[in-house]
């Protein structure tokens, strides 16, 4: 579970593993070969078999693509990753170009020849991603194929990590709140009503959800990698490596699922001929499709029916959230003690800072995992977005900077997602003025109310409104959803600029995390995990509104705010988290740091 | 011009002409005929000869459709207009359905007998519309037949008024700002760019703005009914009513237009063949898609590709809008203040304020028409959205009421478009609290910056936030794009809850319109027009940042704003305003008019 500090990959894994790539490819009779981020589970984070780009390539961004042809290569990363890729991949080698502008298409429909055979590995393509691809091989002449063994697996060979095993065991009720039956006899439901007899679902948070299991496949949460099919009337087939499956599980199932072995779900998918079948094709890979397809099932492509159940917690998820953020703060208030009192003087490095918030945290003796790498900028290192301190990168803390420290836990009853900004010595004007900007977008988002139906695209403004009144915006998204005990990043919610569909319901728990970054100097974000709540109704009132309840316990450093900045109902917004923050987490701390978080969280 | 205070239909008009389109329907064998609001050129207002929907029904509401069979018939209106569809259509021959939930399809599936043929005319369907409809009647095992006389035309016959045949004229250069020909060579390229070779434009306003022409065929714009084939090299074919060319026409077009009647038109698709044409099957119906397939032309359905040139106005246009307003404020300055002397004192009904109203702006000498009819709505009145006052309707001001007044002009150099609500003698304390909360709204969307990108549904929530701490909503969108002396509804940009992806750019015109409307008491509307504006950069500001501009020149009643309520930078927003109306209309007003217009404009 301990983070690491070393750099994964680097630039000689191109060099090294290119020419035997290029081998496996010659031997197939391939004129290239497709390389994606994804792998067979579509998720976020991939197990160290399935590092397949970083491998190939050295890149280990999050996101991203590689081509390999015969006498050329081409990797792709988005705007986050362009410094990134420079140092870790060997540029003789490798063109790098714009994931996301062009892409993979534009370059294939470039540099294809009229006659070549480009392979592909239909376990890792989304059928969407796979229809773009082939239109542009075809405009350039050139054809894909869908490969049968994976050439960079094969030239991987043995030293390729072996695929995960861990166990997958239950997820009591008492933090489900909805026994598995229940939840498929529900989706079930909703399958017949759509006209269906059975869904594909593929994804693994998905998986873990329907059936109240849990694994440990992938690092940073406790995703069983596994798939079902379940029918309209509840039964479902559940697809497990032999060697996961724990002793109790087939009991914790019921009889209503038939636990089979990941060798079998080829088969059951040809068993589904003549059948209409939901999958949903930005969750499951072009594979599926063709196995349905050519077993003359009837595809229907629609959203994975679990997604929005599972993003709606009920009161046993939320109840369990609350518990997990307690603790949490608590943990997070000796941290930012620590760093208010001994760090100040003594000035650590941020391989430091990581190491002693993940040992509070692991001092509570319910932490299962962190729930992704902690970040942890000093300086100009905040203002790299998805900045991660490595051995090579590390940097001591210096007065007059500010530390921006991005982190979550998994535990039993909750996930968590934290982001505080703390100033180390005395900041400089700008820095308090511009927190001050970030926090009353962030406290316009933790107060709204707003009616049914409303969008996180439609609340993302009131995040960024007083920095866009100062000439200012930050280039991501405002929040996410959040799993229980599951992913922290999960849809379909979410709160950004891109217009989107999925209206905010009871139950949901989204991140609020608006920031300013400053290139080569300071970053600022300030993240609270809150909830969807019915909000109470005010005076007068008309009509029900929704709102949030910050979940979310730790104090924001007051010495950043500039108070005269705050209008009154925000200075009161601030004052009341505070004071609520100290009620439930003063009494969980010692001494010394329930004084220092009187001072924290007094009001302003 | 002048706005009338009739009804134009009621409901004998079902019982009168029901028979007469049953039996032309039972001439042509039909067992049903579909009859949409729409007509030919798809627009928001039609000519009197074009009212088929409230021929045959008595509905005069501006969206809706009626299904006529041989022996039932339903009418169909959206939720705007079920106390109005009650009043205007006989029950017991007319079964009203929700136009939205279902609609005519749901009905249709419904209803339709296997076998039946419904006969529709597709010169008044958008494809899209009647897509749904063919498998609505399909699923019913009945079929929609094209007809080529539509059987309600028939019915009505000689007591059908004439279609409408305005002179069609020049509109100069100072007020267009770029000549035709420009127009069309940039269009062109545009068109040249997707890869086709010449689009079809059938939207009214777009033809007028395309080769600068104006005309009268619709009541409310200057629309020249009429439609055109733009080639990509920037030559054109346009299609008029003889009868509507004016004898400077063929010169103002030049020779690269060819004018042509409108019987030339059906030839010129068929002509075609073999091209690739763009047509937009939002604003061009199915017939016209029939002849291009029939014809064996390539049909790229795509945007209209003058809709967002148009929307973008050039810098004589935002100069024309700026005249046009200054001459509108001073003419609604002189109204309001006869509402604050005179109309408090003598109590007028509504149809007395908007002749008084309109008798105002006809005096400014520079009024083409009104852009819309005026909405006069006293005490309960106010809370009807789509309110229009009739003879029967007209209610006399009452002290203690408010008063709201939504109206507009067409003037050569621009469009106008306000609302303004106002108390009749002593407002009570609600009416002023929920009056602050609509100002709060309607000054964060007037003071707003936002980064190029941004969407009006990204800013809509700005103007309802402060409703919606308080519990409150309005039902309607914040704002809707409006022409250059076109119509006072233009797209594609829009300010509403519903996800949409055009961005804001700068000469965008849009309104600003937030309101509260409590249903038996009182509504409550501040309207102005804004143009989007590249924002001066604040100190410090690091992104360029786009703004408003605010158009609309009057005053808004302070006796209804609490001035506790408002924040510091809103109070000093509304006093710079009024400021800047005393500074443009003062000078433009008589002395009495501008002594009350100090007063009224004086800081909070």
């Amino acid at each position: 579970m301990r983070q690491t500090f070393d750099e994964q990959a680097d630039r000689t894994f191109g060099p090294k593993h290119l020419p035997l790539i290029r081998a496996e490819m010659a031997r197939q009779g391939l004129d290239g070969f497709l390389i994606p981020h994804e792998d067979e589970h579509q998720n976020e984070y991939l197990p160290d078999a399935n590092e397949r780009l970083a491998w190939a390539t050295g890149f280990t961004g999050s996101a991203g693509a590689a081509v390999v042809m015969a006498d050329k290569a081409a990797v792709f990363v988005d705007g986050r990753y362009t410094l990134q890729v420079k140092e870790q991949v060997d540029a003789a080698l490798f063109e790098t170009r714009d994931l996301v502008e062009g892409g993979v298409p534009a370059w294939l429909e470039d540099i294809a020849r009229p006659g070549q055979v480009i392979g592909y590995d239909p376990r890792l393509h989304s059928p969407d991603a796979l229809a773009r691809l082939h239109s542009a091989a075809g405009r350039a002449g050139a054809t894909l194929k869908a490969v049968e063994a994976n050439p960079l697996d094969d030239a991987w060979g043995g030293v390729r990590p072996a695929q995960p095993a861990a166990a997958v065991v239950p997820h009591p009720l008492e933090y489900a709140g909805e026994d598995s039956s229940s939840k498929r006899a529900r989706i079930g439901a909703a399958i017949a009503q759509s006209g269906a007899d059975a869904a594909v679902i593929t994804a693994p948070a998905s998986v873990a959800w329907l059936f109240n299991v849990r694994g440990g496949d992938v690092i940073r949460s406790p995703l069983p990698l596994g798939q079902a099919i379940l029918n309209a009337d509840g039964t479902a087939r559940l697809f497990f490596d032999h060697a996961k499956v724990t002793k109790d599980l087939p009991a914790w199932l019921g009889n209503q699922v038939s636990l089979e072995p990941t060798a079998a779900l080829a088969g059951a998918l040809s068993a589904l001929s003549g059948r209409k079948v939901m999958i949903d094709p930005g969750q499951s890979s072009s594979w599926y499709f063709d196995r349905l397809e050519q077993a003359g099932a009837e595809v229907v492509r629609a959203v994975d029916p679990t997604a929005l159940p599972r993003a709606c917690k009920n009161t046993t998820e939320v109840e369990g959230a609350r518990h997990a953020h307690v603790r949490d703060g608590a943990a997070l208030s000796r941290f930012l003690f620590w760093l208010d009192t001994e760090a100040q003087e003594r000035l650590p490095d941020e391989v430091e800072v990581v190491t002693r918030l993940e040992g509070l945290r692991e001092a509570t003796g319910a932490l299962k995992d962190l729930s992704f790498d902690t970040i942890a900028g000093a300086g100009p290192h905040g203002a790299v977005v998805h900045y991660r301190p490595t051995l090579r990168t590390n940097r001591r803390l210096q007065p007059g900077e500010l530390l921006l420290v991005d982190s979550g836990a998994q535990y039993l009853d909750g996930t968590t997602d934290v982001t505080r900004t703390v100033a180390m010595g005395e900041p400089a004007a700008e820095m308090r003025e511009r927190f001050t900007l970030v926090l009353r977008g962030h406290i316009a988002l933790a107060r709204v109310r707003f009616p049914a139906g409303t969008t996180g695209s439609a609340l993302d403004t009131l995040a960024r409104a007083p920095l866009w009144m100062a000439g200012l915006d930050f280039d991501h998204g405002t929040g996410h959803g959040v799993g229980s005990y599951l992913g922290v990043h999960e849809g379909p919610q979410r709160i950004a600029k891109r217009p989107d569909s999925t209206a905010l319901q009871p139950g949901m728990i989204v991140s609020n995390e608006p920031g300013y970054y400053k290139t080569g100097a300071y970053g600022i974000r300030i993240e609270n995990l809150q909830v969807v709540t019915e909000a109470s109704e005010p005076p007068g009132g008309e009509r029900p509104m929704l709102g949030f309840e910050t979940l979310t316990l730790a104090p924001i450093d007051r010495r950043l705010v500039v108070t005269e900045m705050l209008a009154p109902e925000e200075r009161a917004w601030l004052d009341a988290y505070h004071a609520r923050v100290l009620k439930l987490i003063g009494p969980q701390v010692e001494p010394p740091v329930r004084t220092w978080l009187k001072k924290a969280c007094a009001a302003l």
